[in-house]
């Protein structure tokens, strides 16, 4: 099982030319996509994204992650190995939130370029390095035998929620297809009370909730824990994010309601 | 055989993470996206992709399809057999066309929650509540073993053409990817004579054919029966759609050309 | 292995109806999507498109791929075996690269009508001619049974690069997801020295290298030969169309340096 996530598009003839590699090298492989809609470039919503996608594929699964604006530069290829998983990819941080989450991780620099294929471009290494990697991880070869461990992977900071007195600072990470407001605050850091509020910017939350349908009315934003284990601010049938103008990196504050004058 | 239609799009994780439960509870199964750009919170729109590819798939197939508003609330997820295939999905009215047209439909409310994934969120039922009910049925299980017979499945009311007089008054049911404007009348309602015109709106559809390239020229309407088995009205090379401003929800009238004064 | 190229898009069930009769007709057969994003009609997108992913697939797979406009007239539906690949498709030009750089090609006229779907429609081959036609040959059904051999299919001229003294002209014919522009100079039309400029437009590239990562700065166009084996021009993490306005068939100059003032 092989899984597919890049900043590619699916308009160019990119994602096929790394599934005809995949195929050509390892014909038994299953490809499953996970997005190659990406925003082009953007590591951390790539990191996210393979987040919450990855642990629900069987043990085993070999998940090839490309976002890669440094490609064909000195930054190194890997495998990695974690909690049963494999993962193929640039070293630039795209696997900042593997290692935050996993147990057991194994980074490899894919040194030994016998297992990519002759005359690599200096533009494609989707193609050409890290799709047969995949394919070779997937039909059986060892990560050791393709490259060599190492201890200082490149990772981002995460942004974790910052506490300032009896308010929780944090912010939005991502916006989905629906226009859903996902925050960095999980049910960890922060619970609702009747005297709580939500503060996504200048917009008061204090509806929350399980689920969509529970929404008083259309018009009204709720907060509720979304499937990726996060409190996320949204609207029934309604996209947030269009509404209130609303995109990632957006400050939101849990607050105690009664520090704010009744409207 | 598994088929995937959903308004979830392909930017986030959520088809992958359907797709992830699959592959683990029903390793063998093979994965065809039917669509996943459904309009948001589109039902109707749903309905009427889901009926006019599924029957093209092998007997046997299981059709997971989910445009779900109501996820999370009180709303039963349902499993269908149908003319031999099955489907999989929320009770909102999402399988009205199925219901319409096959011959021998059995539904299921789906109440056994230990098919369900454990610790099921309020959120995402793709993931923890539907893909593992198609996993099991393309594995085997029966619908008998997961839910119990109802009777009383929602169904939205299907927009059937009504006749006044020598006229008749229907609407267009879909916009392709073409701007091609499918209307809901079929052969069996109208063949078009000498005297016939369809009006979209204001415009006068005179030209009658069986395939885009017999359009006299760019500029002209013309009108034939599509592949899904109705009339549809099109240009040729050019979106119909766009040129006219036509939306789904469009009257359109099959009409007796001398009613109309010549211009 | 079938591969698909399409301008159907993805929200439709076109793609889903196709893929349903080639899993009905042909259970074994792997699936891969090359893309469905060609523009409405463009048969030289297509074109540019398939060459540049096919060969990367097994030998043997089958290429099925529909851009066509004229759809239900008297072009021939076609079956292309080429240097151990398979091609299946219209008669309007969309194999045209492919007959250019295979070795082998022999090109049928796919005659047999008891290949296709019963009752046919005229205005969907994909589902109802060329799909099945795949499926068959992915079955081990051979072309000569499908059809006649043909002599005259219909091709359209290249763009080759055009010499006018110490000046070579060529063209964009291809903008790529990133906004990358590539042309149709390859390394054996050109080769940059010192005194060399890549002029698009009124655009001056005088830096060539590599990888995008080479770039000096995000404003500074350069060009580097892309995956594709011809001469791109792009800016590091920024799109070269839409920050300089830049559309396929856009005509671009090797010239040298000395002959423009220095600004």
């Amino acid at each position: 099982m092989i899984t597919l996530l890049t900043d590619f598009g699916l308009a160019d003839y990119f994602v096929a030319a790394m599934k005809g590699v995949i195929h050509t090298l390892c014909p038994s492989a299953t490809i499953a996509d996970i997005t190659h809609d990406i925003p082009p470039h953007d590591i951390h919503s790539g990191a996210f994204t393979l987040a919450a996608a990855y642990a629900r594929f069987p043990c085993g699964s070999v998940h090839l992650a490309i976002v890669d604006p440094g490609v064909g530069s000195a930054r190194r290829p890997l495998i990695i190995a974690a909690d049963g998983h494999y993962f193929v990819g640039p070293d630039n941080g795209l696997f900042s939130l593997v290692y935050a989450r996993a147990e057991q991780v194994r980074v490899y620099h894919a040194t030994r370029t016998e297992f990519f294929l002759p005359h690599s471009s200096a533009t494609f290494h989707g193609r050409d390095v890290f799709a047969p990697l995949a394919a070779w991880l997937a039909g059986g070869v060892t990560p050791e035998s393709m490259g060599e461990l190492i201890a200082d992977p490149q990772r981002f900071a995460l942004s974790a929620p910052q506490r300032d007195g009896q308010t929780l600072i944090g912010q939005i990470i991502h916006v989905d297809h629906f226009g859903n407001c996902v925050t960095n605050l999980t049910p960890q850091d922060f619970m609702p009370t009747d005297e709580t509020a939500l503060m996504m910017g200048e917009h008061a939350v204090r509806q929350f909730g399980t689920h969509y349908a529970e929404a008083a009315n259309k018009d009204e934003l709720f907060a509720y824990v979304g499937s990726a284990g996060y409190w996320e601010v949204g609207l029934w049938c309604a996209s947030t994010a269009e509404r209130f103008g609303i995109t990632r990196g957006e400050q939101v504050k849990a607050v105690r309601e009664r520090q704010f004058p009744v409207p």
